[in-house]
């Protein structure tokens, strides 16, 4: 079970039964609608229009600025520091009555590739005979564009994914459903301000642009990403699906969770180079569960296993001058820690298929079948504070 | 000059100095207030709500569905068939007073390598001792996500990009300005009905999900582009900006310039085979102006130099069950005939940049200099019949 603290106070996005959507927080287990609150008059010396809190997505509020979020989100630790209030049937509910929603309307989607180990490990595994990673992996967080409109959030299910597939690139493609359907453990960053086309953000101005976070699953098909990423990179092997869990985290929320990021070698160039280089200690783990079974936890890691930090990729993205929004998400690409347990995808847990994972019960998976369900969940934790990220859930259906 | 004609009726979004924005079409050099016209009751037996018409955009147009979109442009072509209703100061306006902008508001953009003698000319610069098209390329519309932000429309102009650049992967990389800033000539798909997640579209019936087109320029940086693609495609190298023409044309203008397309050989997978493939007869060309000079035209091709229809790009993007929204972007890829004054960039015209374009003034161009100007113009035009698509026109402003 999650543990939201009154440290935490994440934001998202509530409905009940055919409700329309409001904006909330959450607190141990209770959902505290804040258009409820809003309209109790617990905001009205902040000077924000109640409509900002009856909205599809936390847009509008995040582009109040960090003043007036941060405000709110103090305002709420207030209210919430009195037990009776976290119980107060005007304005929370149980969260299991509640329907959570995607948090944000996503214009852009950006994938990154940050962490060494994961980047290295394919490069194994795709490249046994040459360097492991590519000449520009040390000087660029690379990333790709993704698809913005397959982002859904935790609880909904997809369908396996068809498409072609070929092993060999010596013999035609055949079309079937993927046969190696596998996860990435990613987490997204949430874009908190705009920045103008043709203006590049400093690396070390770059986390004023960031809301904040959630876990993120980066659902792939491996066998058609092996046929069609040449050279334009992957495409239908990561559009089907993707999956974010319902609460984002604040920057704020996490600060007493800030770690040393380690030294760059060799050296970035100047615009990638931080006056101070820090990672959160954001602790991650990937469950499955198989149908009618207990979960059984198949990786765990941590959010700090990164190369690049968040403010290099924001700093990378827009130093050609490229625009982002409000409510865009850049998530980390796969987080693999350096031991074998703490590898974030199926590709590297089972080093491409050929090392199955065995279960308790004695089934085996290298890849995903139907009826499996993965979670993802984190947490921060130190000095009894603790900033829970709740879970990203998603089960795999059939193809259609 | 651009001759809109009363066949084809695009449509479009305009403002007048500080107004708001509304929908318009363009009949010769006249744009069409259609609020204005909704307000007259020109509409009203059709049934849309006039705020449809009042909007900054126009996807609640096209979301009214192609039924109620066609009577709109019938009814343009009854009314505009009056001479005196063309200029007629209550509801039109010269084009020269008017701002016109991005027609629609962009959930996601995708970019296709569609064009056979592009993707073999980029092969054989790239590859020069592989094979020019890649084993994929005859069996998959390869593509891939880009940039939705840094889409704008046609008369806003763009600082030359900065990024990192490596010609050798053995040494460092070194940060300037692009120095072989490039365009690519390109036709836009905007896609007209969405498709729920896990839904394909049956390639039969994809042009039901066509709205219409624009003209396209995919600006790309070719040096950022070398050294940042591997292995997850452009990022950098393109999205920094893309020029869209403001006026869309719709499907049914262009019904009579349909011609067959060649047959695919090798098969295509069943998914991808059409009962009847064809696609659409569109002259292009390309015209670089330099300071204070005339416009030379460099490139003339045509939308009919595709290997991939349309129609084949929507079911591919939709066999994994990628969900497409109204308003949706697909780029054909750079459109690139079979002779050389057909090549649709500049690194395809100059041949990386070996073979500079002399102009008639003696000056040289390989990649574009600070101050030059691109347009990209496009028509149909069969048995007096005519369908302009305007021009999409973009000026190189100096890095920041």
């Amino acid at each position: 079970m999650s543990n939201f603290t009154l440290h935490n106070i994440p934001f998202g996005i509530f409905s009940i039964k055919n409700g329309k959507k409001r904006l909330a927080t959450i607190i141990n287990d209770q959902v505290v609608d804040l258009y409820a609150l809003a309209e109790f008059g617990y905001f009205d010396d902040l000077k924000i229009k109640k409509t900002v809190f009856k909205n599809d997505y936390l847009n509008d509020f995040i582009s109040l600025g960090k003043e007036k979020t941060n405000a709110v989100r103090r305002r709420l630790q207030e209210i919430l520091a009195d037990d009776k209030n976290i119980h107060h049937s005007s304005f929370t509910i149980h969260h299991s009555k509640v329907n959570l929603h995607l948090p944000v309307k996503i214009g852009d989607y950006t994938d990154f590739y940050s962490s060494e180990q994961h980047a290295t490990n394919v490069g194994m595994m795709f490249r046994p005979n040459g360097d492991a990673l590519l000449p520009n992996w040390k000087h660029i967080p690379v990333g790709y564009h993704g698809r913005a409109s397959s982002i859904f959030v935790s609880g909904q299910n997809f369908h396996r994914p068809k498409g072609q597939i070929n092993a060999t690139d010596a013999t035609p493609p055949t079309f079937s459903a993927t046969k190696r359907l596998d996860i990435e453990l990613e987490m997204a960053t949430i874009i908190g301000q705009p920045n103008l086309i043709g203006d590049s953000i400093d690396v070390n101005k770059a986390e004023e642009y960031v809301f904040g976070f959630t876990l993120f699953n980066d659902w792939s098909a491996r066998d058609i990403q092996r046929w069609e990423y040449v050279p334009l990179g992957p495409f239908l092997a990561k559009n089907f699906f993707s999956s974010m869990s319902p609460w984002v985290v604040t920057l704020e929320a996490l600060e007493p969770f800030r770690v040393a990021a380690e030294v760059q070698d060799p050296e970035v160039l100047p615009y990638l180079k931080e006056e101070k280089r820090q990672h959160f200690d954001v602790q991650l783990e990937v469950i499955l569960q198989l149908p009618n079974s207990e979960g059984v936890k198949i990786c765990t890691s941590n959010f700090k296993n990164m190369y690049w930090t968040v403010a290099q990729q924001i700093a990378h993205h827009t130093v050609n001058g490229c625009n982002l929004n409000i409510g865009d998400v850049m998530a980390s690409g796969t987080i693999s820690g350096k031991t074998p347990d703490s590898f974030g995808s199926l590709l590297e847990l089972t080093w491409g298929g050929k090392n199955p994972i065995t279960l308790p019960d004695g089934s085996t998976r290298t890849f995903l079948e139907d009826g499996d369900t993965i979670m993802i969940k984190g947490f921060a934790e130190k000095n009894g504070l603790r900033v829970d990220f709740g879970e990203v859930r998603t089960m795999v259906l059939p193809a259609k």
